[in-house]
């Protein structure tokens, strides 16, 4: 008997019977071994001790890739488990532990006279630290069913009994050893203890035993666990940078937007968050016109006959905010689809007005659940850079081309955002011709290389009706946020009877390509928020320019400066009270405004200003028109 | 005995007992007894041969004013309800036949043999003008009512036996007779019939008695009359001019916007008048900024709690969309000022922050019965120009000065339509103090004053919660339309508690001016096409030009010229059909854009354009260049 290895690159190779994951990696090369974290065999993680089928796929998983995290988050959470065990006693009881994103909790029943808060954190993690310095492997042992509950019930552990009674059918159930803690689990695990070479817990939560709210509430201690001392460094300084570029609170001390209990899940944008949306607006509308795409502007409340030619009513009548009107039932649109299908269908249309690019900034509501609206990113009412491209088949690269470009320039020049796409392909059920599908994912493809979109293939996660492009973009502190997309529809124009006359003079029905490319205008603000830290760029500033008079004597030229600046064009404002300049410059500074310009008796007298930007700081002593000329240089205009 | 005159300039006169007004019209001169139709008997419009009360406040009403048009309707009501008599016969029974707006009708049920249409109406006309020529005079007897009805059984008109018995109960009746034709109407009356001196039937419709669909369908005959042929032939060639500017009828030809069954009410603005729109948009944003506003975005849906507090549930809940949200009552905002209250509210609020100008264009929903539902004036979601300017009492009279100054650049200066203001004062039951209404009275009056706008006074005929100042613009074919409005409110704040800091470091409550400049932008569009007959000015043209190839020769040629008028910011169409010239000018000219530049091949090998202007025609060959400047000057930027 021999193992047979298929290798990620297609090599196969020959090791003995009872080989292991590890011992594999080994024979590729030291260094991997050493980094080997897990491997995946046959699709499924494990362990790198156990010994390998007969005939396997072997991927050998990395400490630092996505998957080595989980892994490692995985076994932190037992680590944390085995602390807490050692330093409470075997009277603790221990739900569930698993890893989540960026880090792992575990729920646990303390004694009653015990209550563990915050403040208890650093001595268990000085504990866990204890364990990893230890290096304990991690050994896994497969026993029957039944030996799996006798031992539970003999370390006094409920849960775990519960767990294996209601959840685990198999004769046989796997038990994970790291030193003096044993604990029920699939796995897979990390070889040894200290192979989570950098972990830190963070809170202390309660959660229900199971999620269920008739359940005993249990304590959940979270903790993060990272690959290296350095990535949980890193990761902790962007939690730190993301707790102060969070945009409810500088939506807040900017005064950019509000929301109110009287229209939940909906933005109140003031005077400096409108400044904002429309500047979006703006640009989109310039993009727009560059671009080929007419604007449509659409009402918001339709009759259910409209959503039961679009599906809608059957498909997503349960986040629809119905009501009725002249004793029939309406809704308020939660897309644009519908209404520009109409506009497409008031008419007859030939191939001639193909591609026809409607956009749409009409207002959108869907009715989310109230407890998961959460700031600008889940909201019931928002406005999306919609557009429908009503288009022949020949036309798709193209047009997909041109949204590509589109999303290129948006992200790669303006907002400075990189991004990844991936490419969802035809679902097993799928809508229309194959022919036309293998026809659109090619041109698709065609598409993304042409524009040298790098982007991972997801076969199969099309939807129903069509395949798509979904973009990734990486904001300035590395988070990953959903934003443009780009789907073909092939149902829609039938559901509507959409046609067009072709050259050939017989009836054709057009392909829509729904894309967006900020998504919701209302989230966008929210990510833009965060990613400048509130820092926007001069084009985008609710306030450009703040107008500093030294004292009461350099006020009528201040206000000369403000209003040369305004009737430029420009957003300044002036800061006329009595406090002294340092204060005027901190206040102007809580503000993230791009330029100050401090009016003293000097800057006065020669028609000039002493100029302060926002990042680089003092920039010495201008004319009021250079100043003027160096903004429109900087926004382009 | 005599009878004792006030006169409206205050003068007393004394006349014999038995003195009529046409007899005091001519004592007060020959020329004005001419032109006597009526007379108004303290506040009562009156027969001019009616003898006169021994004390009463008289003025005489001329035929060409709107008091002496609707006497003038009424009495053509008679004399058409005399021909009908005389051409069908006795077996035609009257129902009602008052003056309308701008004419007459009368419905009549015909014997069941009898079908009249509009074919037959110049016979009945032509019948009129003898009744007219004859010039019977109108006589008027009150009887007691049991002879009234005894008369009108005797006549076979049962509809007016009907109308005695339910709804006169008085002990007399009026009967007016006009040669052989005999009625029972309250009057005025003119004179006699040659008072009516230029009339016209204009069209048959059904009408039920009493507009109850229970009963019998009668025929209703209208027809317009006037104090002159002129005023007739002006008024016949506003219709045809109203007709063809129909902004339903050009909406639709010139593709600005369309109406769907699926959102009653709603707009859908295409492509081209979703430019109207926005550039719309776009020129108030430039006047909100010189001017001091500020713009919001606000949410749409609302709790009822919102509603409650504004009183909106209590007076406006009929026109509200209701639905239900987390079990509760919401509703799609009818207005933005509830909005602005909770912007205003969401902090404390010093005077240095007022005024405060809070501009918003948030889409509106208000539930108009269907029925009443009229192209872009009467419709169920719209957006307003609105704003509410929070300040203090001092600061009313400058706020108002401010929007006046407003109103008058929109209208004298942009749209070219003269206007009248209306102030509405103090009504009987009001809110607030004296000395605040008072106060504003005199801030509006005196802006009104210094802003030179004539405005007519209304007293009492303010809100309740404050005073206002409507206004009502004339377009270019002289129909009024009511679009701005500037209203005072002192109630809002109180019902929110609204406050702030003043000089004096005590809480105040400010005052609230809402207004609107062009009022619903749906509306406001729909009579701006019809203002404009679809000619819109350049800055607002959907289409500015469209460029004209003569012969494929020319296509890259004119794509250049077209490329380099959509380069240079202007909305360019290149007709590239396979068409002569005279047809591609025809496509063009219907249309309606500001200019055409024909590309024959001479301007191709000069780099010129033949210009063609949609008023002035042709205006020779240019340069692109100089052209391009040409629109930049007219449109001032």
């Amino acid at each position: 008997m021999s193992v047979h290895v298929i290798l990620p690159d297609g090599a196969r190779r020959e090791f003995p019977d009872g080989t292991t994951g590890l011992q594999v990696a080994e024979a590729i090369s030291k260094g991997l071994a050493k980094v080997a974290i897990a491997v995946r065999v046959n699709g499924e993680i494990w362990d790198v001790r156990r010994c390998l089928p007969a005939e396997c796929a072997l991927e050998v998983i990395k400490e630092d890739s996505p998957d080595g995290l989980f892994v490692i988050r995985h076994s932190a959470a037992h680590i944390m488990a085995g602390a807490v065990r050692r330093l409470y006693g075997s009277g603790v009881k221990f739900g569930f532990g698993p890893p989540v994103e960026d880090g792992f909790y575990y729920d646990m029943e303390f004694p009653d006279h015990v209550k563990v808060t915050e403040d208890d954190l650093p001595n268990i993690e000085e504990e866990c630290r204890k364990i990893i310095a230890a290096d304990y492997p991690f050994e896994r042992a497969d026993v029957p069913h039944g030996d799996a509950v006798r031992r539970m019930e003999e370390l006094g552990q409920p849960y775990k009994v519960e767990t294996l009674r209601q959840d685990i059918h198999d004769p046989t159930a796997s038990l994970y050893t790291d030193g003096d803690f044993i604990d029920l689990c699939e796995g897979p695990h990390v070889p040894s203890t200290a192979r989570v070479r950098a972990l830190r817990l963070m809170k202390v939560t309660g959660a229900y035993w199971r999620g269920d709210p008739h359940n005993r509430m249990l304590t959940r201690l979270y903790g993060t666990a990272w690959a290296s001392q350095k990535a949980l460094d890193e990761y902790l300084r962007r939690l730190e940078e993301a707790k102060k570029r969070d945009h409810r609170k500088l939506g807040q001390e900017l005064e950019l937007f509000l929301f109110h209990e009287y229209s939940p899940g909906a933005v109140f944008f003031l005077p400096k968050g409108a400044i904002l949306y429309n500047e979006l607006l703006a640009f989109l509308r310039r993009e727009y016109r560059r671009r080929g795409y007419q604007e449509v502007i659409t009402p918001q409340l339709f009759n259910r006959k409209l959503w039961e030619t679009s599906g809608h009513w059957e498909h997503f009548r349960e986040n629809m905010f119905v009501l009725s009107v002249d004793e029939e039932e309406y809704s308020l649109k939660p897309m644009n689809c519908p209404s520009h299908m109409l506009i497409y269908q008031h008419r007859r249309r030939s191939y001639r007005e193909l591609p026809m690019r409607i956009a749409d900034f009409c207002a959108l509501h869907r009715n989310e659940i109230r407890g998961v609206l959460a700031g600008m990113t889940r909201v019931r009412k928002f406005e999306q850079d919609d557009a429908h491209i009503f288009c022949t088949a020949e036309q798709i690269e193209g047009e997909v081309f041109g949204c590509l470009d589109f999303v290129r320039h948006v992200y790669e020049r303006v907002f400075g955002m990189p991004y990844e796409a991936k490419l969802s392909t035809r679902p097993p059920t799928f809508m229309g011709e194959a022919a036309l599908w293998d026809r659109a994912e090619a041109a698709l493809k065609t598409a993304l290389e042409k524009a040298g979109v790098a982007y991972a293939a997801a076969p199969g996660e099309g939807a129903f009706y069509g395949p798509k492009v979904d973009f990734f973009m990486k904001d300035a502190i590395g988070r990953d946020w959903q934003l443009s997309t780009i789907q073909l529809d092939f149902q829609l124009p039938r559901r509507f009877g959409a046609e067009y006359e072709g050259a050939d003079g017989q009836r054709h029905v057009p392909v829509i390509i729904h894309r967006a490319i900020l998504g919701s205008l209302e989230r966008f603000i929210g990510v833009l928020v965060e990613h400048y830290a509130g820092e926007f760029p001069l084009w985008l500033a609710p306030v450009q320019v703040v107008v500093l008079p030294i004292t009461e004597q350099e006020e009528a030229y201040a206000r000369s400066v403000h209003a040369e600046l305004t009737g430029a064009g420009f957003r300044s404002e002036i800061d006329l009270s009595n406090q002294r300049l340092s204060y005027k410059i901190r206040a102007a500074t809580l503000q993230k405004a791009p330029y100050m310009l401090v009016c003293g008796a000097r800057e006065a007298a020669s028609g000039t200003v002493a100029v302060r930007a926002r990042k680089e700081g003092d920039e010495g002593v201008v004319r009021v028109d250079e100043f003027i000329d160096r903004l429109r240089r900087e926004i382009g205009v």
